[in-house]
């Protein structure tokens, strides 16, 4: 995560893009990714694991939307001085302690209820 | 990356999760978080990196929800089995070639167009 | 829907809210409340016309997350001077001729191909 | 807004398209149109009323892509089975309810703890 970070971070100063990645901007432009990954599943009904009968092609362009999803949450994690590998870190733990495994297990009502 | 990923695979098998977690469930989870996210930034007009005049409490909120977008991110990857550090990588290196550095450097304009 | 823009107009001159609602805070609000209807329908997996199986309080939920969304979108619309009403049947007009029943119909496969 | 829905319900049988326009591809064919909304809005930093210096095309497509949103979002309400105009003006009565013009009259502390 750390070497996309840098790299990210290399490819916006080599252009000059800083000043158009305040957080709002990053934050809409991961909408906007989300937008085309949603794009991608929205008339195909339910979809397996695996996506069964996905085409080479679109596969490859669920990677790259993806991959820009995860670009730019990385970078407004940044300019929000978010250290996110520590906060996910964080955040598991709790949720380890939120939902006890013994509590919640395999229950399709409870976990509704408990999820957040 | 590797590790918040079997971090939450463990998580999800010891609770029995796994037969919620379908890419299209994991995809509206994740745009749930987004949503979240979102609620956070919204009356507040623009923002300036490092969040200046936000809470202790409001960043930490928003570490969470980051968090939240990062793990369902990476778990949807995994159930499409797209493989994300690599396909990141491959993706940042196209952006180098469809966005040379010495033509787009610093224009806005140029910066609308390039970006798709 | 003009009566909805009109005491919506009214609900937020009384409270001096205007001040709150620029486009981008107003877009940002409405990316929230899609997270929230998103949130209803993310671990269900497919869900039928109608909601079968769905509580009375989960249908009412989902009729106040639709209702934010809509009063959201044509307050956006009309801080951007869209006329949203016309806007519409425009659209619809453009999608008629873009999609000639004739030739588009009942296949998925063309339905994918010519849906934008 | 029953104009629209009559047409949009013409133009979906005259295609068989019926068979597409389930509740979750609907909901994800409205993140993507509010996906492209946000796209427009990504790189600009603060934007005003109006939406001074934005071209002609910009808010033609402006128009389009709410026009989108708008369509999917009163298809979802029907296969929801969810009246939406009424939704929406009891939605409305209880925001008046809820936030007592008298009491949080032009505050930004108070409107940010208020809203939900």
């Amino acid at each position: 995560m750390e070497d996309i970070r840098r790299l990210q971070a290399e490819f916006t100063d080599e252009r000059d893009w800083n000043q158009f990645h305040q957080p709002r901007n990053l934050l809409l432009a991961l909408v906007g990714e989300v937008g085309e990954v949603s794009e991608l599943f929205q008339w195909r009904g339910e979809v397996a694991e695996g996506l069964p009968g996905w085409t080479e092609r679109e596969r490859e362009q669920l990677a790259h939307e993806l991959s820009d999803v995860l670009i730019y949450l990385l970078e407004l994690a940044e300019k929000c001085h978010v250290d996110l590998p520590q906060a996910v870190l964080r955040k598991m733990a709790l949720n380890r302690l939120k939902y006890p495994a013994s509590k919640v297990h395999g229950s399709a009502k409870k976990y509704t209820e408990y999820q957040d």
